[in-house]
């Protein structure tokens, strides 16, 4: 059966009609020019655009919901790591040929699910044609000033506490390499459908002193936040908290939980006398926080073994996605 | 000379070194997982996502920093239609190989100029790989809840008035498809730096009733108003304001002004009171508005010729940019 292009303005109705498009401080949503929206007085407004791009971020392994699902994930996992309260969220897909209406409502449907989930309104978009299927999302939150989380308030002493498991969205990337597997284990699942701490990322904010959500994987993210704040980090391999199917790897799911990117976990920095309140206020919100270790004034990182001697670290620590 | 492929912290540190990222509002800007400003109290948030795509919004013949000036004037367009301060913006950016950190730089260099000549502020971003080059700039602006502009609040008897000359960046894709001219003349300019009606936007909003930008062609933007103000248009073919180079072309000029994508002009609704006001304040301003026609109560858009006739209109109005 061929897809018939359809019109841009098909698209937009067949996409924001997966949505609910009133919401709190939604003014004017899609359909004008702009969004308009109310912001809450005395907040700060926090902004992230983040973009998922077919062969990179995803495959045809990958469902319709379920991009449309990641496409959100990563940017509302940004603002969780800067401890706002998402609001709102802007889409900018570009099409190739061969993708029809359906196609681009299931992405709608993946997308709003998580929307709703979150407590995040739609409020505009933009469709073009292109060589590849892209989805660039700008997630917009609020957060109290003194609560807003960044890279750079890091102090040594602090302790590093991440949440979730490590290594399994890598772990996934190997198993989707010959195609979708019949049974969708852990890992598979990390990687099609990353769940963003969109509540833990709300309650962060009153009791670390810095944080960043793991993309890139937790060394090259680690060294983003301790250059940001002038600091050095030493973390214990045997804290790590990796998924089940990545602990049965034995030492090459370690180096997977500390290399690995996608996990979209938070990693945060936390003085010693903020974390049992921190782990309490996680726990309201039904998450788990594992310390890996701590922050010192000695630049570079260095992951101890369980014997407590420094590891031999992979050259180069960015991860490259499906690359 | 072969180009390096650039890491991505290499572009982030080329793409921002071109920017000023210290404004007004600004608290965090690039390199922390979000941005954080600070909204005026009161004021509503005007946000808008639009994307340039390689091959569709521009081609071989455009500078890199022309296509970063096109990239941040067409989102900077929709917030002067919404009647805004556009505060801050935010950018998305996809490379395919052989685009190197030199070209990305001219991107930034070009963009730069147009974000301090309008007032806003780079405050975040985010870099990937993919087929094509494509850009996706979100603005965010403010503006004070009465002065909101939406495509929704025109009425029957509304004066339509349009900013600077129509159909010359369409006549600008036809001088272009043959390569870049030695010597650029007003419609190539047209196409390749567009002009957002900043300015003019910041004071529309206290004298007009609804507005859009013009990016699909007069016929189809006015069209999109007409539908969701429920009103219909009767426009005066002689009185639509043609670039030179379009007027020269006889009836097909008047056509291109008519359907022609890409000018970026402000089309206002205005009621008959206000119209002397606007055009002062709009002169005050440096901008000149030509009154093309009114809004009335009976559906659909008719174009009256020089003897008060209606013209036959060409069956679909909608402009496909390099398509």
């Amino acid at each position: 059966m061929a897809t018939r292009k359809p019109s841009e303005f098909q698209l937009i109705e067949r996409f924001t009609s997966a949505f609910r498009l009133e919401g709190r401080g939604v003014v004017a949503g899609p359909g004008d020019d702009c969004a308009l929206t109310r912001p809450k007085a005395g907040h700060l407004l926090v902004s992230k655009v983040d973009q998922v791009v077919e062969g990179v971020h995803f495959t045809a392994a990958f469902r319709p919901e379920e991009i449309g699902h990641k496409a959100l994930a990563v940017s509302l996992s940004d603002l969780a790591a800067a401890g706002a309260v998402p609001r709102w969220f802007l889409v900018a897909i570009s099409l190739r040929d061969g993708i029809g209406a359906g196609f681009v409502e299931r992405i709608a449907r993946g997308m709003s699910r998580l929307a709703d989930q979150s407590g995040v309104t739609l409020v505009g978009g933009n469709f073009t044609g292109g060589a590849q299927l892209s989805i660039a999302v700008t997630a917009l939150g609020e957060v109290k000033p003194k609560e807003a989380l960044r890279r750079s308030g890091a102090r040594p002493g602090d302790r590093l506490l991440v949440s979730g498991v490590l290594g399994e969205a890598a772990l996934g990337v190997a198993k989707l390499a010959g195609g979708r597997p019949r049974r969708l284990g852990r890992s598979v699942l990390a990687q099609l459908v990353p769940v963003p701490r969109v509540a833990l990322g709300q309650v962060v904010g009153r009791h670390a002193s810095a944080a960043v959500d793991l993309s890139d994987g937790l060394l090259a993210d680690l060294g983003h936040l301790c250059a940001r704040s002038g600091v050095g980090a030493t973390i214990d391999r045997a804290a790590l908290p990796l998924g089940p199917e990545v602990a049965a790897l034995g030492p090459e799911g370690a180096l997977l939980g500390l290399t690995g990117g996608e996990d979209y976990e938070l990693l945060l920095a936390v003085p010693p006398r903020q974390v049992a309140s921190l782990r309490r206020a996680a726990a309201r919100v039904g998450e788990t926080l594992t310390e890996i270790g701590m922050l010192d004034e000695r630049p570079g990182i260095r992951v101890l073994d369980a014997s407590g001697r420094p590891m031999a670290l992979p050259g180069s620590a960015g991860w490259e996605h499906f690359r």
